[in-house]
């Protein structure tokens, strides 16, 4: 029996998600892997709590002050870190230094927000192969739904020529909203935000920016492109009026933001804006919250993915795929 | 650099394009892998070829009589088999000659024809573990669409608790004609047999047994069942009247040949049949000879994988994903 120690670094309400599903799991990985899996450490921002011989689920519940930061998982002694703060991809945010920390460390380590990996991505791959630690991230790229994880094991072997997706909850459900109800932008974001759908400060996904993170996450960590966010073409629906829906719903098209990657004089080209689908495509039907991915490869054609799970446990599960692979490898 | 030696059993049309892709992917594996994959030896029912240093494009057009059988491919060294002959579930067929063979010798094993592994799944399974062998199967359960890939990695820890399929093209394209276009069964089954999209003798596919043989190696293979075909309730679509299907299509309904697996007191139960679907379920949108999957977790939601790849590429492709899977396995 191996003993993994994890730690997870952020603990609203995916960090507490994740931590919950990973106790809850533990026979499983006792049985399937021989592996002993403890929880040793979770912090927010100012509190945690540490245990070398694994938390409990009622040890979850009040944090203790002053149990936090790099330093804190550092001596925690956890072989794996789970990161699942806020995320910020114009500083890199909280997680920036957790997982430099981390990955300088050789700790394999399994990323939940897409601020860091977006503001710097290279130099954590490079931390990540120069010291041999395993850098994860499905959490980051779109969690329950397969994106990478696609590419990289169902579709092996294949080239990627392009990808499509409809990555941002939000979006689609305003968009969803706009085209089948006839509202406004206006009415139908206030009406997201009342049901939680949408954030008080919405311009993250409004303005295209959260589908532009995870696509740039499935290029450089799917496709090994080099992107920055200044290389990607973004526009959002926060201008979309009614009269283009009105537009487009008379010519039976279903208008959608997307994010597009496709080969160009052998670059990787990305870009985000409104497409436009017929009702029989599938694309055309990706309802409210889920998100959906098409993927064009040379042998095995197209294949798309739709997902819709319940979130935060639906990326709580996408964040413990990447323990599990993390434990094949390592205890397998 | 690690030489490994492939072999292929199974020379019609996946056999020789699994082989064209295969010849055409040294390189990659060469770069990705450090590992020199030759191909030793093909062979159909009665001839074949042979060549320790590796086979070329040229000396795949003229195969020498006699060179075939396990007896054939365990002299040739190959370490790896391919599997691609022709599918008989009631008999195993010529396939499970060669898997037995292989299987015992403890040579890691691609299977894309089903019929040896609906028959005899638990004797082969139980030759693998014994031998340590690799046992792969993607291009058996629905080749280019994940099915086992999406439930053992995508969704890696998770309890699946339904799967749902459209996984026979024929009986796909044949509903569709007949919903689209308003014509019955017989007339679209001989458009079908023009077109090459059905076989001379039809039944495998109309009455619903190559549904039920994927369905049966995802629940064997996939979700660790140990079904019969017998346990499984078959129902196809040789018996759909026209005027069912202006009673669905006034309901606006679409119908669909399905394979379903579920839990239940415990055991996985398993069935094929037609169910109906809005048109604004994807179920109801996948033509002609796509494939789809949708499968329900218990953390992670719903999972649905449409593919269309062209055969007999794509099958190709799905086989040498397995090859992948067994470089990264033995090659590190």
């Amino acid at each position: 029996m191996t003993t993994f120690k994890v730690a997870i670094a952020g603990f609203g309400g995916v960090g507490r998600a994740t931590a919950s599903l990973l106790l809850a799991r533990r026979a499983r990985y006792r049985d399937v892997y021989g592996a002993d899996v403890r929880l040793v450490a979770v912090c927010g921002s100012r509190s945690g709590a540490v245990s070398a011989e694994g938390l409990e689920e009622a040890n979850l519940a009040a944090l203790a002050d002053g149990l936090s930061g790099p330093a804190f998982i550092e001596e925690s002694g956890a072989d794996i870190l789970i990161e699942a703060g806020p995320s910020d991809f114009r500083t890199g945010g909280p997680g920036l230094a957790y997982l430099q920390t981390s990955l300088s460390a050789g700790r394999d380590t399994i990323v939940i927000s897409k601020g860091a990996l977006v503001h710097s991505g290279r130099e954590l791959r490079s931390l990540a192969e120069g010291s041999g630690a395993i850098l994860k991230l499905s959490g980051a790229a779109a969690a329950a739904l397969p994106t990478i994880d696609l590419m990289q094991h169902s579709l092996k072997g294949c080239e990627v020529l392009e990808v499509e997706g409809i990555l941002n909850a939000t979006t689609n459900y305003l968009l969803d909203a706009m085209t089948t109800r006839g509202i406004g932008f206006d009415e139908a974001l206030r009406e997201a935000q009342r049901g939680g759908f949408a954030e008080a400060d919405p311009r993250n996904d409004t303005e295209g920016w959260d589908t532009a993170c995870k696509l740039l996450l499935i290029a450089n960590f799917g496709l090994g492109a080099d992107l920055a966010m200044d290389d990607l073409a973004v526009e959002g629906i926060q201008s979309v009026t009614t009269e283009r829906i009105e537009t487009w719903r008379g010519q039976g098209l279903v208008p959608k933001l997307v994010g597009r990657l496709w080969r160009e004089s052998g670059a990787i080209r990305a870009a985000v804006g409104i497409r436009t689908y017929l009702p029989d495509n599938p694309f055309a039907n990706i309802r409210g919250k889920d998100k959906a991915i098409r993927i064009v490869t040379d042998a095995m054609g197209e294949t798309l993915a739709i997902g819709s799970g319940k979130e935060p446990l639906a990326t709580a599960g996408a964040a413990l795929k990447d323990l599990e692979h993390i434990l094949v490898a390592k205890a397998g």
